[in-house]
């Protein structure tokens, strides 16, 4: 099951009253997920360890609006970890709510994970055919059992998660909380981002570094690929860097984080998300230069793109639509029929910014090209003379099978047509995509022969996978 | 009470059966309120007439989250009307909602209005001596009371309205509803914005243009101040434009709606709310400008000035903010100590985009000043060279007694300290805020001695409030 | 709107502050509707009078599952009123809700009451004429209306009441709670019952006695058929008996009450409501006897009945049904067609308990004879040899105006069949009702002529109103 | 964890298209479970399987509180289970409802079951040391685990079961459904109830005959304790009595159903729970003889007994109190001290049945005496002269071991008190238990000896448990 997420924890801190901290665990975790709520808005969950119990609460919506007050007092304890979790089709139940908590034969475990394993059914049935049985779909009730089973045969939860990790194939950025320790760990290639910082003396791990920003936690550094954290109970960290697996792997550091789903005023593994994002649109002015009057973004995930593309060509920036922040998730929308009539319902083209002008759009993606057909309509529609689509990243060809629910291979429309075809079929006046070569540009890289190379994953670009 | 709100009627059309229309009154409502969300997130309603028969339903909370499928369809009628409400300290309770519905001796009559009535303990006083009683706080149920004290020597409603109207100082555009007809007035001196669109031939009213647009009904023109205008049973359009009371007064746009309150893609009364802000901010570059590096709205009321402010200076525009969207209102926000921690709840600074950089920070106005010294704090932190902040408003110095919730005369920052001193109380570089005489450019006029000759309210500017 | 309902009210006492009560005046009030929630289960609401401010809090649903102990708490204050409401057709709405609180000239009023005026549609033409207007369908906001009326030209609140009193025809017993006072009134021919309590000094008041036990107060009296109660701000209870309107007129006391609808444990105007139906199950014992082998209740209001009737005749006292109290309110009932499968709902029989047993089944009433019919058939369906009716009341001919809403005439079986049509249609081997001439026994009267002579209400079996 | 529970199954039929059932399965476990509310008010829950998919839907609360129409519609399918959840302290949770599903190598699993497991540690020790891992603390997660891990090596589902129970000590009456099959279980010695019915063809299984008399099902049989049935695709109900593990056990079926947690219109192992109670009453009056005026049972569970009693005395039978059925789930208790003023809140006493009369109080049982002194002080406050208590069983004086939650051995007044000592705690004017050799009278056994010979389970009077 595909899936994006967010994950935060947060350690106690090295000795003394954890009652007498600044802030609760479970309140940095709220404050921490509510962050990386970009991450996932289906549903979201903390667990908490206190005195040796581990505890959880789990809820189906957002983190601002599932917990109240008196949930969050009562999930008192040293250390915390949450989760939060992309809508997915089928699945969206609260069973599958992250994060997991289990009872094993020496103790317990609390589980949150981001990414997506792609040997899952494969590890699902090797535990199956020795009696295990599975009461969700997710990944990281898999991932909580076998690191038990491996902890049978191991010392500590650490080694257990170390020697889980070398049967874990693909994805992911992993809080493991037991009654004592916590234990963090990201995949050899590091797909999803993890990072860590520090608060008042106390440890924080965010998915993203606007967790830490938001909690007002220090950075301290990325979680590196292939690496096991180890958070004892003394608060000491303990960095299994070197033996662990992976070791020395090709790293495949997501690059649509960079285009898309990170907020933009995280850092990545160094590199800022901002900074990706107006080097994209500057790259794009440059390759794809086009005579207009206003550069316009797609709220939101377009706007550095467009600012960068703007200052880049010397083409006026300016806002083309309006979008309404207030769509909930029990919006009662038009109909089909309806929504003929021209009825908009989450972005409202700005007539007077538009009307008679030669619009250059600045959009992150297109994925089946029936959002990009309405919008043009739209500001052609409210007097727009020309728009000029220009996308800061290249054609999506291929689907993600690493953590990123975007869509299927047939749902895709640049793996049916080609930019051309597409321009036609969205209405636009001109198209163009970010060349796949200058991807590694958006993370300082300067060797553009692939992405590769840079050690990052492009594969829904370039339907190359990394092994 | 002083609140700010949005209104939405829409009439069942000419002939015909409503019920095959493509949009059912109460969806079209719906969606207009959705669109004029903005205006008011503490509660909203809906009242259609069918048959005769009135039928209200009202919530706490947003349009999309307080109104089902099955509660919609139910709204079944021709005519319908329905209201958004700011939220106010105290008097949060279902009772206060719009529309208001009530029943009298010629039948019955729903209201929803948007402003407020300067006058109304006076009338409330002498509807009260005669026994009247009231449920409610609202200036809707006072409304409502006294159209049907009228209706009582009234040949019809319309009349009733108009002689109702000439009890009424101070501001409101209101919606009224009876069984078979909608009612429709402006104050004389216009101070809410009200506009009139045709949609598949049936008559569309809207506090402002962006609920046409998202209903995909056509701007037709207007409700012009002092105006009434009766919807009759035949679907035609009345309006009592020449013998209205306050013919020929004073007009008093409120000039604040341009500035902030109005969703920048509206056109009031003739003026686009985007023009009037991209204006601010070149005026403000102009009036006072600044070498920097970067200019950065406070988003997102301030981007259009900001966007003005950047081309008319020549200073780069970026994004200097990271808004959080998912604030929910049950958010639980840390304690006052936790925040001096730098925990950033709404807005994170990007330091990527900021960091060792001159900036012009563009925002629309400051009442008390804290959120400005909280903001600026911030990108200093970040590591922001200099802040220079722009204010698209003159400073506030007096309370509305027109419909806008601002504050009360003792908490506005500029009704206690010049610039100079609130430029030290937040921390910034420099301050400037935009010239009371240059408020009449923001509407087209040429003439910037006064608000007053444009025929707008610049009274929380001026403390010269229309008689 | 015909209704039944109950009220309960407290002052705060004569002295001292109130906060330091054994049990807030909202605790109380709480506490008293949940006794009295069998008088009504669709709404409840309560309000306080707090140092000359009045509030309220008015829910759909069940007292116990519509007040969390936050809400409670909150509503601080040293006099309070509640009110429990039945569910009727139509009308179900917030705003229907008791107790209404309402602003006027001279301050404010909260009002509860239980009963209905006849003349209401007269009362509020009268008002409406003079330009009031209404915003709900229910009594106690007429009553509130004119009590406010005539509270212009009185001096104190209670005069206005008692003045109001001369216009209201039918029955209502009523709590009006003003910042300072409350005033308790019963229509002068105390249809509906109220009484009087003592609890720490603190006077406290009910529709019926087992309000004052479930909070510890001791009985007072009844307040009597007509008169008015002030309880002051010091505490001080007048009683305004004698020059009440209505002084003197014939009494009406809903016989109903002690047939059905109070709870067993009250005692209503002197006459315990437990002994009444011990006296017409005796009664019917002797006016109709079969020979049985056992006597079972239609539980829960047949029990006592029932008891009565096996004690006089010699029958063993057994129970037919069990009943299950787990159907709420949302309870998915079967459809038609499946309860043809003779799916129990609600009533099971015991079958161990009747089969092959001639049984006496006792009913306090039939309304329209379809609940009987089915219950009789799934005793037979058990094994019941032969199944004897004997109902605790005459039946049923006429609707009631007081305020018991039992059934439209055409609805009700004894309006069209007589008592050997309606054994055949509900498939009884015998049926008989209890004589009406028997109704004065009920309530220790020895005139059986009829009971308007016991001065109590008998129109729904006699067709015969109090004028 | 002790948890007394209630489970409900049924087939979909023979053949032919299920969704041509005048009920569907969901439906009539729907039904089934709200007639065995009594036995479980916490949660509820219900699984079904359509076209080889299971699917469960699980709520806190009340089965008609916790599921609406559309829920249940959407619970298509052919099988069904389901379960009622007694609450329990600590581990009220979601996790913690059934039915449970998983997942495992062979297929899918749904479990339910009524019961506890002796050696439950011990097992989920031995699946622990295996790798096992646990992520809730119900039997029912460890009887699936231990039945999917037999699968492995089995041909059938039904053989897993059989194998499993091989290992598991204690009580259980189990419902497992597979995509395809229904397999039934009860442990060997029967300890809790189970039975069969049919409906238009279809097998049903309910904790209780109730359960099938509320859907309209025949009853058929009962399960027979250490029986394994499984109904096959084909509809054909296999029984799996001969070779079962545990066949020829002692059986122990439990007393204390008959006695008080059991509806009385239930049979259990053809003996009716009516017939029982009454029994015990009559067996009360004769061992415990006095002069008094009336029999009063504490209701509801001391009813039957109570009439026993009278019937057997030929003391008149009456209620003694009236039950307030409106106590929800959030009922706001009031607090100790102003519980000392003699509030009353889920009885009140019947003042004018009692007053002044000598009383036979009869109820079920004592567990911490709390309860019976505060009524029987209530009952002398309402006058009552004397009260003579009767407990229709022997005093409870050791833990249950086998699902029913009793109290703690600390907790249990008959194991610190002998009976005049407890009379005197309680405040009665004499008291007496039924003889423990009474026991097996109650369940038509003229062995007096001990219960043990009649194959029962009477260890919570006996402090003798079976094996």
């Amino acid at each position: 099951m595909h899936e994006e997420c967010g994950v935060f924890g947060i350690h106690g801190g090295a000795a003394g009253d954890f009652r007498q901290q600044s802030i609760s665990a479970a309140q940095a975790v709220y404050l921490g997920l509510y962050a990386l709520q970009h991450r996932g808005q289906e549903s979201c969950g903390i667990a908490v360890s206190n005195a040796g119990v581990l505890r959880a609460e789990r809820r189906m919506g957002l983190v601002s609006e599932s917990f109240d007050a008196p949930t969050l007092v009562a999930l008192t304890g040293e250390n915390a970890i949450g989760h939060v979790r992309y809508s997915t089709a089928g699945g969206s139940c609260i069973e599958n709510c992250q994060p997991i908590v289990t009872r094993y034969a020496k103790g317990r475990l609390a589980v949150a994970h981001n990414g997506n394993l792609r040997n899952a059914d494969e590890l699902r049935d090797k535990l199956a055919a020795t009696g295990a049985l599975f009461q969700t779909t997710a990944d990281s009730e898999l991932i909580a059992q076998w690191i038990i089973r491996e902890r049978m045969g191991s010392r500590s939860i650490e080694e257990a998660v170390m020697r889980a990790m070398s049967h874990f194939r693909g994805a992911y950025s992993l809080l493991a909380l037991s009654p004592r320790k916590l234990v963090i760990a990201r995949d050899p290639m590091g797909f999803r981002p993890l990072c860590i910082g520090k608060l008042d003396g106390r440890w924080v791990f965010s998915s993203e570094t606007c967790g830490l920003d938001t909690v007002g936690a220090e950075f301290f550094r990325d979680v590196e690929p292939g690496e096991v954290i180890l958070i004892d109970t003394n608060g000491e960290l303990h960095s299994f860097r070197d033996n662990c697996p992976g070791k020395g792997a090709r790293k495949a550091i997501c690059i649509f984080e960079y285009i898309y789903f990170a907020r933009p005023d995280s850092v990545i593994d160094g590199i800022p998300v901002h900074n990706s994002r107006m080097k994209a649109g500057a790259l794009l002015a440059e390759q794809s230069p086009v005579k207009a009057d206003l550069v316009i973004p797609v709220p939101d995930s377009g706007i550095e793109a467009a600012v960068g593309y703007a200052r880049a060509s010397g083409t006026p920036y300016g806002m083309g639509f309006v979008r309404n922040n207030y769509v909930g998730r029990t919006f009662i929308k038009p109909t089909q029929s309806e929504r003929r009539k021209s009825i908009a319902v989450k972005l409202t083209p700005m007539t007077q910014s538009i009307a008679g002008k030669r619009l250059v759009m600045v959009d992150d993606s297109i994925v089946r090209g029936s959002t990009s057909a309405n919008i043009i309509r739209a500001l052609k529609n409210a007097g727009a003379r020309e728009v000029h689509v220009r996308i800061s990243s290249p054609p999506i060809i291929a689907p993600c099978y690493f953590g990123t629910d975007i869509a299927t291979r047939e749902e895709l429309i640049s793996n049916r047509l080609n930019a051309e075809e597409i321009r036609q079929e969205i209405g636009a006046d001109s198209l163009d995509f970010l060349r796949i070569g200058s991807l590694p540009l958006l993370i300082d890289s300067n060797d553009q022969s692939s992405c590769a190379n840079r050690q990052c994953c492009d594969a829904c670009f370039s339907d190359d996978y990394p092994a």
